[in-house]
């Protein structure tokens, strides 16, 4: 594992005011010095906030230099007034970074229902530029610039030899709950110094959320700025990769994203557990896929795993409704590794020592089998804790 | 309101030591002393428990002379032994009641993955038939028998007037969650002395629950033993209703299945608000319920409303997701009648008085209007609190 900034990037995180306290940065600028090319996966939501509309309408594209991010208001507004601040924000960022107003993207997260305060975010840009860098301290600044409620900031890195040129792979997320008044949102930015078309880079980032970012959730409620971005401006060198080249950088790519998505499963709000659901033997993945988040977003399921039960019973009825048929009588699973339930009926197990497992250790796997196919898929989720409540329901006392 | 037992039904409820408290009801008889028409709905599982398994199997009748309703557990088995016991306990109830082994039904709710303990049942359908009775308190014995961690016993009637004879309706339920350890899944029973035919039973039966259990949520977590049952005795008198005579009786039905469905909602694990979640202008009512069940489902507005906070952003971007096409720019929102968003953009309100009237009251009123067509629905569910967590997590201690 190797997190370094890429070649031909630059970056800075500072504090703005956005968030109360002066420890916490709140606004990131993310450079490249040379034209990227820069592809986007966005919010399924039928409710898009301004950043996101933004981003949309400037990607895929050849010619991004920078992005900047603030956390503490998600410009959540669809009208005019939060389109005109999402647009002046990324003119700043391209701006000090010598760039024409439309070769910026922006990333908001934060409170919704409030205006950005673009006094804040003007002198936040203009510190940030000032500071940007390469070093370690720069990429975690950075990266904790995109934060809310997380409790971590998120970095993954692959660095991966292709014809000869050592390309790097970097990415920044933030998580913790999906939508919130003062937290919100999915984002991600992954920077590479590869040499990708903005067609392969689209097709790759696409590849790689599907079995990452799509395959997680804290609890199920899809915000409307959700946004992973990827940054390849080429500085490693080298023409735009292709075939065998490009399966290398996919895979690299991948990794990256599933160490990101597991962060984020990890660090959801009040989680004191990080569940690893894999499905196997369904006749596709898109029925495996509905099985694990059906699993994943039951409360029930996320209660019993909290408080260290193996419930067979939960776990095997939530998929029995996540509107897949299947054979009730071919479902075998696993938690920790301990089988509860084979073939269609429970049976006996250690309950002392399934629950011990799950009590003394962050990580739960829970392995579901059926006997319809070969099609599966792996998907990541939290526990769901008081603190969640709390933190979701007295956020304002 | 009239609740009292139909003509021609006998019931009691006893405590046969499967609960352990001895206060706690957890056996019902529920008798007709001629051959009922009776009619089902049953869980959309893929996994079914025993009960729904028999039930099924022997609806739409018109003999069933008695229902035997076990809580503390659900005989949530697959298998052969937990259909087996389901057989011995539905010809137990018959046996007492004076009638062939397949006349009667059986409802079980409780602790998942332990067998019945047959010989307490036996026991307790012998107590009960020794005080099948039609008052007041056999009817409250009778519907206590069925909860489980339900706080109150839960039951509608209503009394009609058709071609001059008096036709009473009396339903009981029970919810608390949808499916758990020592608690488990929606149960309902309504008993009429109207004549119907089993079609007619059966049809009314489905549409009742459409618009009442159907639309109505704690968890999301849809049980492997949900049923509700209708009984007609036609003890009232006179020909199976038909036409104008059929709508005067299911009009009276849907009202008793939508009251029993809020209190199943406001009652939900650790529930402290009944939500109800009013769509309008969709295009279709299946979208509509699509939207309305997101809203209902999503774990950040529920804790919102329990935390007193007219969060519109929570409330909006779940109707995002629910995977329903619509005009953002045609939402808007109330949220116990102040308007909060209209047209797709937030309007200035009284933030507190908003607040209060959620904290003040425990009804809680969402109305979310679209610009897509004129369907709608109602929908129930409740809040999600540290309570439901505890309850649903630390069973164990």
């Amino acid at each position: 594992m190797s997190i370094c900034v890429p070649k031909g990037f630059l970056m800075a995180g500072v504090h703005c005011r956005i968030k109360r306290s002066p420890r916490c940065e709140d606004l990131s600028l993310v450079m490249s010095e040379t034209p990227a090319v820069a592809a986007g996966v966005y919010t399924q939501n039928v409710v898009r906030a301004a950043p996101v509309a933004l981003d949309r309408s400037r990607t895929p594209s050849d010619r991004i230099r920078a992005v900047a991010i603030c956390s503490g208001v998600a410009n959540a507004c669809t009208g005019e007034r939060g389109m005109r601040d999402a647009e002046e924000m990324a003119s700043l960022a391209a701006a000090v970074c010598g760039a024409e107003p439309d070769q910026a993207l922006v990333l908001s997260t934060g409170v919704i229902g409030v205006h950005l305060p673009m006094e804040k975010i003007m002198q936040g840009i203009s510190a940030a530029a000032v500071k940007l860098g390469r070093s370690e301290t720069s990429l975690i600044a950075a990266a904790r610039g995109m934060l809310t409620t997380d409790t971590v900031h998120k970095l993954a890195g692959r660095t991966v030899t292709i014809v000869d040129r050592e390309i790097q792979i970097t990415g920044m997320a933030k998580g913790a709950a999906m939508m919130g008044p003062n937290m919100a949102t999915m984002l991600g930015l992954i920077m590479t110094d590869a040499a990708l078309t903005p067609e392969t880079a689209r097709n790759a980032l696409v590849a790689a959320t599907e079995e990452s970012f799509n395959c997680m959730s804290v609890d199920g409620h899809v915000s409307t700025n959700d946004t992973v971005l990827l940054l390849a401006n080429g500085t490693a060198g080298g023409k735009p990769l292709k075939y065998d080249d490009l399966a290398t950088f996919q895979s690299a790519l991948n990794e990256v994203c599933v160490e990101l998505a597991k962060a984020i499963a990890g660090d959801g709000e009040g989680a004191t557990h990080l569940i690893t659901i894999q499905i196997r033997g369904c006749s596709d993945r898109s029925s495996a896929l509905l099985i694990a988040k059906t699993v994943a977003n039951s409360p029930l399921v996320k209660t019993a795993l909290h408080g260290a039960d193996p419930n067979w019973g939960r776990i095997v009825s939530a998929a029995g409704y996540a509107g897949v048929p299947f054979d009730p009588g071919g479902i075998s699973l696993r938690v920790n590794g301990f089988p509860l339930y084979e073939k269609g009926s429970p049976v006996e197990f250690d309950g002392a020592a399934v629950s011990a497992s799950i009590r003394d250790n962050r990580d739960t796997s829970i392995e579901l089998d059926f006997s319809e196919g070969t099609a599966g898929c792996r998907f990541w989720t939290a526990d769901l804790t008081a603190e969640y409540v709390r933190l979701n329901a007295d956020y304002h006392t």
